[in-house]
């Protein structure tokens, strides 16, 4: 798959100009055109080779000539339910874009829980002076699941706090610096079991869906806290409201959840061993940089007929 | 300074019968007494050659045989001020027995300071999602002030933060592993300019009282924030409130304040920019066993006629 002349390049969600002359460059000869949405041109769709953005199925049906779509998001469950799954174009996704920034949220909500930092919010909006003996994360266990970039990245700063790391990766046999053990898929609870701290990093696919539920929550000591980073309904939240409610875990740092935007009644925005935060962990500017810069790298990857990065293993998820 | 059998060891705020039982272990042959306060038992206190506390003036001029006191405080200012200064009696510290929560602490300032937690927490309360753009701490700059072993371990964190590390130490000629470039004392304003993140982490001594005043805030970013950790007073409160009002610098997180507790009525209560916490960022049940790790440590390095560790040059303050 090379560039040829003339064809198009249809990207959505890039409204700053020195983004757009950054694509325009990667990919000289091309027709390069920019939109809000992607079905606001109906013509440019129908003849685009390469569209950047999150097709429906709808523009799936209108692009008879798409090749490649690259998704802004690092998680690609949306796109891929979207109709990317059975399409014959290539997918790639913004993965690693976000996993620093997440991993520095990890660490807010863990340290937020471990120390209740929401019981210092309310003595100071109440000018009070409330002292108390708190936790500290030495010596703690951090059990990560999905040891993808950010939970790789997690893991390293999660050893400058002096803690033991575990975590469970499909495949347990690929290098993890960081950490110390790993764990493979089916021995989940046994992670669990030893954890402190739960981290949820993984993808949200057919293997993870649902994969923390009632029985999980059993399997964790009832000192322990879970964090939601990566996409909501790998943890049940049934399951975790019940979890939460029953002492039978400490409590959640929860960013990603089930149903987005957390409805306003929701029972989980006024639990007192709960920090929401809205899907917000990896929102920075450099995010949305790096996303760019993963379209550009494989424009010109893909100009020099070198194989594209960040491909999609559609039948994984992820 | 060796044991000798029968001499009294006086030790003051150590209620619980497992610690007793260790230190009197350290000290065989000594008469070791534990007292709610040391003035409550003056004949005890005419006779010890060891207290393990804060002894007053008052308690001072009573101890006529005494040789060594040990502070459970990492910071000896009050002991110093309250006698010790000028009396003939080796001081040992606890100092490094919070130095890890109370880096610990730090980042959770920073994390909540640059990605606005307390905005999170406001919408919580109020069920409302609020998604926003906000910082990383990747690439940006930390300037530490007092390179101490909590110093020293903020800055090993800070490196798996992906940031750059610069530090201000008297003696900048020791060795300061993650520090990125250590600064003499005379280029405090040099650190300042450069920095993202400003945390104090340096005892309170003659040199670093008010150290932080109009004209170091001056020469700080207006971007940046600054974390006070280790005792109020190096910053003078009166300029802060200044900068963080006239938007000279953008926010700051407090744990140590210049007068403690916190008065009601003071204005970093309410400031939008400001985390308070109740100087609270080292107080772990870990961190009061290592107080007493190090005093029994030292007890049986006296038993065995060793040399004292963690004492304190009473002319540099620390």
């Amino acid at each position: 798959m090379r560039v040829s002349d003339g064809e198009v390049i249809l990207v959505s969600g890039l409204p700053g100009a020195p983004d757009r002359e950054r694509v325009r460059a990667a990919a000289p000869g091309a027709q390069v055109e920019f939109v809000d949405r992607l079905g606001e041109r109906p013509d440019l769709l129908a003849r685009a080779v390469v569209v950047a953005g999150s097709p429906g199925p709808e523009d799936l049906v209108r692009a008879g000539a798409l090749e490649w779509v690259h998704s802004w998001a690092a998680g690609v469950d949306a796109a891929l339910e979207g109709g990317l799954a059975d399409h014959p174009a290539v997918l790639t996704s913004s993965v690693g874009n976000g996993a620093v920034p997440l991993a520095e949220h990890a660490l807010l909500l863990m340290l937020m829980l471990d120390r209740d930092a929401p019981r210092w919010a309310r003595a100071q909006r109440e000018h009070r002076w409330d002292r108390f003996t708190h936790g500290e994360l030495k010596g703690r266990t951090l059990g990560i699941i999905g040891l993808g970039n950010s939970g790789l990245d997690l893991a390293a700063k999660a050893q400058a706090f002096h803690m033991r790391v575990v975590g469970l990766r499909r495949r347990a046999d690929l290098p993890a610096p960081g950490v110390d053990r790993v764990y493979a898929a089916r021995d989940l609870h046994a992670l669990l079991a030893e954890s402190d701290f739960v981290v949820v990093t993984a993808p949200f696919t057919p293997a993870t869906a649902g994969l923390i539920g009632d029985a999980e929550f059993a399997a964790m000591k009832d000192t322990a806290h879970i964090v939601s980073l990566s996409r909501g309904g790998i943890i049940d939240d049934d399951a975790l409201l019940r979890a939460l409610t029953g002492g039978r875990i400490a409590g959640a740092g929860l960013d990603a959840h089930g149903v987005e935007p957390l409805p306003h009644d929701s029972p989980f925005w006024d639990l007192p061993n709960v920090v929401v935060t809205p899907h917000n962990g990896a929102t920075t500017e450099a995010t949305r940089r790096r996303g760019v810069d993963i379209f550009v790298d494989n424009l010109e990857r893909r100009t020099r007929g070198l194989a594209l990065s960040n491909i999609v293993d559609k039948s994984a998820g992820y």
